[in-house]
């Protein structure tokens, strides 16, 4: 039985968090479940140094009740309380989602709180994923039957990557879904694109008449140049888009352990895989 | 005369931040100061979504009094708000520091708010760096003429940058300044080792009788393996390391652009500038 500890960023309501842990559940997987206690979207991979830390234990339904653990921290702290404190048995990997919300572009591996807590992970030395699913505005409220199929494709890694390990140079994979699967939806390797949003700065004034200013973001348009990358993936081709993750090459002196070529072939297997149990959804 | 945007992620009472801002401005650059209102230290780049931010202008003694504007949020906020909103003419490339403390490895490129400074600009398509001094536990407090030797330096190899442009691939770099220099230490041209510390959890219990938590770190030995990274130089060389950063080489998928040779021989004349400058100082 594969054991597994189970994060995410936004806390122990979400949705698509539930149908993973229930999907994994379903695989016959131990899951741990440990979360922060408040929503930490674009938190980073902070680490909370100057106040301590609350631990609390809630009995939350999935299936029947179990218990998950909630920690008052960054995504970051929540993975360093979970390995080095509440877990007993190490796990054999670390599943971070699924978030709400679509987590690609190397902009978002240094902001996502999802990201951060599987890099965590992955920085101390443990098989990781992060999982986020697309959301469009118009689909709000989400219950969680709405993320069976992302669940099931989102355990499906998880156990390939136990079974199969991950090629070297790679430390972590980055997953994310289009919220409409079906059996015709695509499945992609891809790398990173560099950015997806331009950001701007609004002013407003408030009843004393003093400024204040919120940040927003505008979507950069999809090029046919960004073919390849994560945001064409989801964007254009509405795929299932699976990044592999390198840490230490963001050293450009840092040797090539790791060649394209053989992270791609390895990798490509995981492709066939969950292709295959793309088309038998429905 | 070079204009540069200079922020940190320590606030505006920094002694090596003000150092930097005096070196600059004797340099003859055109210094915008912006920074984060409060200390911000292992914020990562996270992004406030959630609140508005507030921007104050404060008159600073650098020299004589200058303005500098403090923003409510984080490093990577700061950085967007001065180049989105308050800098009228974009500056010729962003400077993030002198940070108090070092900021080293592959874990701390993903939680130093410094180094998340420098990074947002990138992303932004901006030339940076990041410049940190490590700070024994004993130099406490620390007048800012312990920082000149460091302002210095930090000023030559932004001067150098704006002069020569960063070699295809890298994206900014990062400075990590031993808190003791003179004309003998060494300057290296690093990669990132991959973590510096290992973290625990410490349990405490509360006058109510609750169990609360800090997180804590022992710095891991340095072994001849990690000979080249900026963790070795710092530590067993007592050397600058100047390490530069590709960031899109994080997905192994990308094309490798950049080769390592030709970064290192475009890089080694920054080597020479700076160990010139070293060897001259008293």
């Amino acid at each position: 039985m594969h054991r597994v500890l189970l994060t995410n960023d936004d806390g122990i309501h979400s949705a698509p968090f539930k149908a993973l842990w229930k999907a994994l559940i379903d695989k016959g997987f131990n899951v741990s479940a440990v979360v922060p206690e408040r929503e930490m979207s674009a938190a980073g991979k902070g680490i909370t140094l100057h106040k301590p830390l609350r631990i609390w234990r809630i009995p939350t339904k999935v299936g029947t009740y179990r218990i998950a653990h909630l920690v008052s921290g960054t995504p970051g702290d929540t993975v360093t309380v979970a390995l080095r404190y509440l877990l007993e048995d190490k796990p054999e990997a670390v599943l971070s989602g699924i978030n709400v919300g679509d987590n690609m572009t190397v902009d978002n591996i240094f902001t996502s709180g999802t990201i951060a807590a599987a890099i965590q992970a992955a920085l101390m030395g443990f098989k990781s994923a992060a999982f986020s699913v697309e959301i469009p505005q118009s689909e709000e409220p989400r219950p969680a039957d709405k993320f069976r199929s992302h669940a099931l494709i989102a355990a499906e890694i998880a156990e390939w990557m136990l079974e199969n390990g991950l090629p070297e140079g790679v430390d972590l994979l980055n997953v994310n879904f289009p919220f409409k699967i079906s059996d015709d939806t695509p499945v992609r390797l891809t790398k990173l694109a560099k950015v997806k949003f331009e950001n701007y700065v609004l002013e407003r004034v408030d009843p004393r008449g003093k400024p204040y200013y919120w940040l927003g973001s505008n979507p950069i348009a999809v090029s046919e140049e960004m073919r390849g990358t994560d945001y064409y993936a989801l964007t254009v081709e509405k795929a299932i888009s699976i990044t592999p993750i390198g840490l230490n090459f963001i050293s450009p002196l840092e040797e090539r352990r790791a060649d394209r070529e053989r992270i791609v072939e390895k990798m490509s297997d995981l492709i066939s895989v969950i292709s295959n149990l793309v088309v038998s959804l429905r």
